[in-house]
């Protein structure tokens, strides 16, 4: 059809093509479209205001990354026929479909024991019913049962174009311009060898790079000390707001967010009621700001005190150290806040929170990178790396935290 | 206090440092926050996907160069006192706090005869009564008041720092880079001639540059068919519901949204009811999105193929052309929504729209551009350009445009 | 060969890839390496000196847009063979090696009858004799001799592959951001309609800003004032410097350079003379910088003062106005130097330079921009703009300068 | 003077204000204008061929950011006089003026027991005394002498302006984008403790992705093989040419360059024989292009062979390994040369080199770099940092290669 608009644009990547009218339509699936109301660092954006941008372009951007990915994997000499290229590209467009709102907010609270991914699956697989089955290639490679494993390392896997379009983007956006890397390069620098994807070893110092920027994001970005406060903070208004609601409390909230939280929805559930999928298909981002605004004036003096602090940007403050010597100061908060508020200690719980942010920045065990020798033989990064250590990249880093409202 | 933090990340600017306490009370004041749920180019997000800046960085972005200006002025010896300085940095920090959800899409709907500057100033006085004062200079620079007449032009006028903030800004994030204009070198060109803002000779080209860039940005982004089309959509909506509503019929909406949907807010209630500004104060994209979502469910066919639509991207279709073609078709249309639809042409009429869009790049009238010459002598940029010309540049274009319901 | 380096890092567009083999071995060409050791802005970079790039670049630059271009015109379904794509790339990727040191400084006065585009012509011949007619094509789309006259266009024409490259590179490298223009969304708007390239009608914008964005740079960089009085100095110095050498005088010089000095290098010998196209090619930037150098402490007190103060870029003075204005202060200052230096009132004449600069932004008569509409019709941009005005854009502005040694 | 431009356009920040008539005159001066004639990359740029940035800019550059890190010292309360300010951005300025043609090629083979550092000294000294002593607290911080040492740090350490502003220059102008710097970042969180230069600990990944970005440009452009390549190859050509000038062959030259072939400048000249450093002002880039292309075509088959090579670059082959392994291939390749082009053994060591190249990210030993905690403590980069190991950023990389002419 002459009709569609092939191209978008984007400020990370210029141009970006969309390859065909099937994956038009799919951009204009209302599965796909949600991801427009769904920002891409969640509450990152309440430190860094630039970084607004949505799950939608980033998983164009994911798409876009994937073309030029195949483009280079073929000038090497591997086939990667139409039918295959189409499969992968749809499968990087779709794999994110299946966020909550907020990103990863949402899981673990209201939707208990099903991931993101699962749910992605699930609405792949309605839409490849809809579609007649054309999406059957994608499914087979986003699960990883496609004999060409390669393809599958595309959208998950230590290099992939998820990540390499995720970094970028999240460092344009956010303004932490170091922490750019140098996703043009890397691609050059793709080659498979034995059905995994590999990296030249003249690219050696890019992965090098794009390892120590990853790692830059995480602490300066995604696990940035007021975002998890954020991130804490929302949790702790959902987990009242559903334990109200479960005890028969009104609340204000879009049927289908009303949905969740007058329901405890299990995996179970998800898969035997339709019903779950077509509400979590509805929910985004503006279901819980608009939400929140309205549990500011709520009578429950717990949700309306987290409500309107988090709508006004006044976020718990949290510390970092170690759990024993959070210990006295909880008590003391609890204590507190249950005299000032006039709550009972199990209720000013709400206002604290504790846990521990983590990352590893690279794990050699399940899936590594390899580097590609001109005589044919590959390395570990780590031990191809002069600098890099395995024992210390794959080392996990914890930090434990503490949180409270501001008194 | 050493706790406030005083730099804010920027993508378009780098950082942007907050000039004082005071300054970063504004900030953190829930009617500035708001703007953090208002988008800079509302609608036009549909179509520049990477456009989902806000304003409260537009805003933050608007004192950073404010503050170069004084800077720059003060080098050339024109006296502005810290007072002043704090003044204008705060009027401008404030300027768009007036705005509704979509930037200008609830005006003239909802509110129906009070601007959004109106409702700034509104906002503004309500701060200035909580701060005990402090926003008097403020205000009366904003309202060009204050003796030094260039002060106001630095936030509203032909080359003031709202301008030089936005049209960067909207270049960046949608990616039409070409719109990108060289604020940093006209404001090292601004003097003051007889207490108006003038721009230094050498300068004439950047300006040149400056107004096309505008007129570029304001056909390509701003006014762009599928964004034109796609705010009379949210148009017909908001009035489709606004007419259930004072139907009495029920309709889903955060109780501040249904303040205005169940009301006919004037402004003459604006200034006497506080409540009506306590609820404006509280409503942004977020209500009008939740809401939306939920009225594509609703039992009115009209509201409900609506939202649905619009929820989902499929945005009225749009073709320009002049009125009296579009006549024939409309009566078309009508007739066939009201056949397919089973309802009156009365409320066919919810799913065409017809208007005009018009631009006109500069008004040498109500304030020019000065170019101030090394002689002491200054001429309107009209008459100092060798290729602008008044009567091209002033020409108000005008499309008409006709839009309905794809079928 | 599979040790030819494929890609080359370019800060303008991220990489470039080399097309071909073949198209390696022409970059490796002597005659194409001299490009390196050639400013592509000359003395503009005295202004900007960010501005260092080389006419290497800007050619590789050229034939990576070329090889965009022709991407986008096969997708409208036009037939471009790989010959025809080869022998385009091989022409825009030359269309410049005819150039000698600071670009046009020393057409007119050493080589006094013969274009740069001549000369690289000859070169090219030479280069497709060398290579056994491997370069027939692109001679003949060079030369517009090809039956496509289309490939011509997109060497050179108003809207050529040359003009979009070196208006970004400029505009990258000056640091004159605004100059930027939309070539990525031009290049995507490119069609054919009657063996001439048009732009479809929604690009119009882009094509205005294009248009005033050349214009920009012209006044802003290329004709700089400070630019212009520099290229004055160092043709007085050239001229200067023949004249001597005419005259028997000794001078340092390659002996390349040296050629030109002492000889009356016309057409002619050019064509018959194969020595001279040997030496030429064998002259660049570095032996005008190194010899001028040297002349600081010639003798001769006209050539050593000039020479002294260009290298320590003490640059003439300019003054824009007009011609019968300066009469008076050129007597004045003829007198001042002649007395000053002892040189005879002709020999002053070298101290100051007089002459016009002058800029058309657009010719509609020799080759014109058409915008190609929904219908299959064309309009020129004139008409078709609503802004444009064929009387000013194509309106010639001239400027009368009057520069002289400062005192 | 009012006349004297105060603002230069620069790409990579914009623009940058010349700080005082002073630092004009300086910029104006010979000694710093030949920076402009002298590539900061020298022979990277037949790499990277957007890499033609020159000395002077990279000056201006470090001069800008140092005077932002003066900016943000103030800020915390640390007193820099106006006169130190002066001083240091002086010091800043002028630290590069020692630098000879290509950067480093030159030393150890022409001038050879006397640093870059040391001609900087005398080229200071000499400007101080044309102006009366102006430079002496420059001078003073320059030698470390000034008794606040932090001032020093700012010029020369771990986390000087003179790397801030190379790293992110080289990273913009060679197109590896991902070896850029968070320069502004840095700045903002530089502190001062003990007269020691600080960084607030919240800038600890800042600093690791510094180190690892430093590393990167390292090896990818500072020293990339073919850069190493084209270097050993000027190297050899310089020391053939030296070789026959001080046999007595005659040699095409500038008189400067002239001076440098035709003695043994040692430093004790230097000091003593103001002609010396009078000739070596006027050596740059230029002189020894222009005198090599010439030299092309010397009888000398050794020199004309390797100018010839260089000039078109056709440049030595690089292999990397040990040692031990080029003996045999270095035996058979002087037997090869010395057949092919009938020269001695000896003569055909032109035609080969070997060496190392060797580059260690951290030395915590001279001077490193200390993070602040808000309890007032401080903590080496390689403790404060969970990722660096000392060990391992300490470690020296050596890479041994061997190169030799193509066959």
């Amino acid at each position: 059809m002459q009709n569609k608009r092939k191209i978008i644009n984007d400020p990370v990547f210029g141009f970006i093509n969309i390859p065909s009218d099937f994956h038009y339509d799919l951009i204009q699936h209302p599965y796909f479209q949600r991801l427009n109301r769904i920002k891409q660092l969640g509450l990152a954006s309440l430190v860094y205001p630039g970084a607004q941008h949505t799950r939608l372009q980033h998983s164009l951007g994911a798409m876009h990354l994937t073309s030029e990915a195949i483009t280079q994997l073929r000038s090497h000499g591997h086939e990667i026929t139409e039918d295959e290229a189409n499969g992968v590209l749809t499968a990087i467009l779709l794999h994110d479909i299946g966020h909550g709102p907020f990103s990863h907010v949402l899981e673990n609270i209201i939707t208990k024991d099903i991931s993101h991914e699962e749910i992605s699956m699930l609405m792949m697989q309605k839409i490849n019913a809809e579609m007649n089955g054309k999406l059957e290639l994608a499914l087979s490679i986003f699960t990883n049962k496609y004999k060409k494993k390669f393809l599958h390392q595309l959208l998950s896997g230590q290099l992939d174009m998820d990540r390499m379009d995720y970094l970028r983007r999240d460092s344009f956006y956010s303004g932490v311009t170091e922490g750019n890397i140098g996703s043009a390069r890397i691609i050059k620098m793709l080659d498979i060898k034995n059905d995994q994807l590999v990296v030249e070893a003249k690219g050696i110092y890019s992965i090098e790079q794009f390892l120590i920027a990853r790692r830059l994001m995480y602490w300066q970005v995604y696990l940035h000390k007021t975002a998890v406060a954020a991130e804490k903070m929302l949790n702790n208004i959902l987990q009242r707001a559903h334990e109200l609601a479960m005890n028969g409390t009104t609340l204000f909230a879009s049927p289908s967010l009303h949905y969740f939280l007058y329901h405890n929805v299990s995996k179970k559930i998800f898969i035997e009621n339709p019903e779950a999928l077509e509400h979590f298909a509805l929910l985004d981002d503006s279901d819980l700001t608009s939400a929140i605004k309205v549990w500011a004036s709520h009578p429950d003096i717990v949700l309306s005190t987290l409500s309107h602090s988090f709508t006004n940007r006044k976020l718990f403050k949290i510390i970092i150290g170690d759990n024993l010597s959070f210990d006295e100061k909880t008590e003391e908060d609890l204590q507190h806040y249950s005299h000032t508020y006039n709550i009972s200690k199990e209720e000013a719980r709400y206002f604290v929170a504790s846990g521990m942010v983590s990352s590893n920045t690279y794990k050699a065990d399940d899936d590594n990178i390899n580097i590609l020798y001109k005589d044919g033989s590959t390395k570990d990064i780590c031990a191809a790396s002069d600098m890099l250590d395995l024992s210390i990249l794959s080392r996990k880093i914890e930090k434990q935290y503490y949180c409270y409202l501001r008194k």
